[in-house]
């Protein structure tokens, strides 16, 4: 299951070479998979405050076609592991047209809240799993 | 006319003290702006192609209550005057369930793309300005 | 006592303009507090490890010449008022040369760790105060 | 050649996990990268005058540990290889004490000014080349 989210770039967003900063596809990203999250029943800020954070252990980013000022892009996420103590999303970022501007992925350890590695519980990877779809 | 934009806050957005970064809201404002912008007819990446700049000569945020990760903010946004070279926005900050977050303003100049001070053209007045609404 | 800290600007601070992104002031100010804070022996850190936090209430930038891309800046912090729950600081950012690019302020408000209201403590008055200088 | 940064981290660059928000890594790593060409004798500012951009195609991050706010962290910069079209950057980010807290590459691809796929100039290869070191 692809989930879409959609952001209109800011000026903010841009740098002097006219187009969205590097490091702000990670932003993007990360708004996908909230996105994610939210739809398929398990927001992240409900996941936390049940002791279970997700943070970032892996980041990939390939650049296509530069996004640019004031147009609507949309990052598709979906989960393509779901296990032990691992989950791993994967992201295109379209424009309106289709264009692909870029893919990456993150992966994640889950922790408790004294930062050690556990088990993601079993009812968030029934709600996560990719097969589950 | 006051015009809304809606936002959901990413982690990105938040700070160790568990709330949305200070300086962010700024980010927001200028959200708002081009949401104005675009609705009232004159987006402004199109005012920029036109070769008119409106940097910022002022800003200013009060800070009421902070806006929390994963929540939907809206920031809505009105033109307090629009004359000469000068276009002064206004912005208010609220929670769906309409508490107040944060009010502010920006103070922007007419530029050239020389960076010379020039008169705001006159349909841009007509359009931004806030008796014609 | 006014305390200067330096700071070279990066793409990612810039815009589509050729300029340092308004927003990213508010972040170089925090820079100049925490630097500020270091100084005067109180890093924000250690007075966040007893409990005390400074949320900004309030803050303002007037933007006077645009920080470009690769340039040195500085911003010289003070601080103007430390009495009751109120810390005050203001900031002058320059350039190498010594031209002024931005002024501006922000305004604090002690909160414990339950975020209310309380005095500063006053060991950290005493450190902060303009007067001890 | 390994050219080191330095860099204390802002509350600004902190999330609510209290920890330094992925995305920062790569500013940290832009950040870098500017003074690895600043120290070779081609700031990228000067670069990009000469009419030569260097946008990312590529970027990896390995997250090891976290970087905690008011910690003064280094970015170690080097030059992996610099051939044709393409520059590649790799990254160790460490603490003070030496511990390793992050990885990573971004990898670049030389456009002219209209954005087309041009060689590196011969005299910035050999000012960032690693065998010149």
């Amino acid at each position: 299951m692809v989930i879409p989210f959609s952001y209109r770039v800011i000026y903010g967003d841009t740098d002097q070479m006219g187009v969205m900063y590097y490091a702000n596809y990670l932003r993007l990203f990360e708004a996908g998979r909230c996105e994610y999250m939210q739809v398929k029943g398990c927001p992240y800020s409900e996941v936390e405050k049940r002791g279970v954070l997700l943070p970032i252990s892996e980041a990939h980013v390939n650049y296509i076609k530069p996004a640019l000022f004031d147009e609507t892009i949309t990052v598709h996420t979906k989960v393509d592991l779901v296990k032990g103590a691992r989950v791993n999303f994967s992201y295109e970022v379209t424009k309106a047209q289709g264009d692909l501007l870029a893919t990456g992925f993150t992966n994640h350890a889950a922790l408790d809240s004294d930062r050690r590695v556990i088990r993601v519980p079993a009812d968030l990877i029934e709600l996560l799993s990719p097969e589950n779809c």
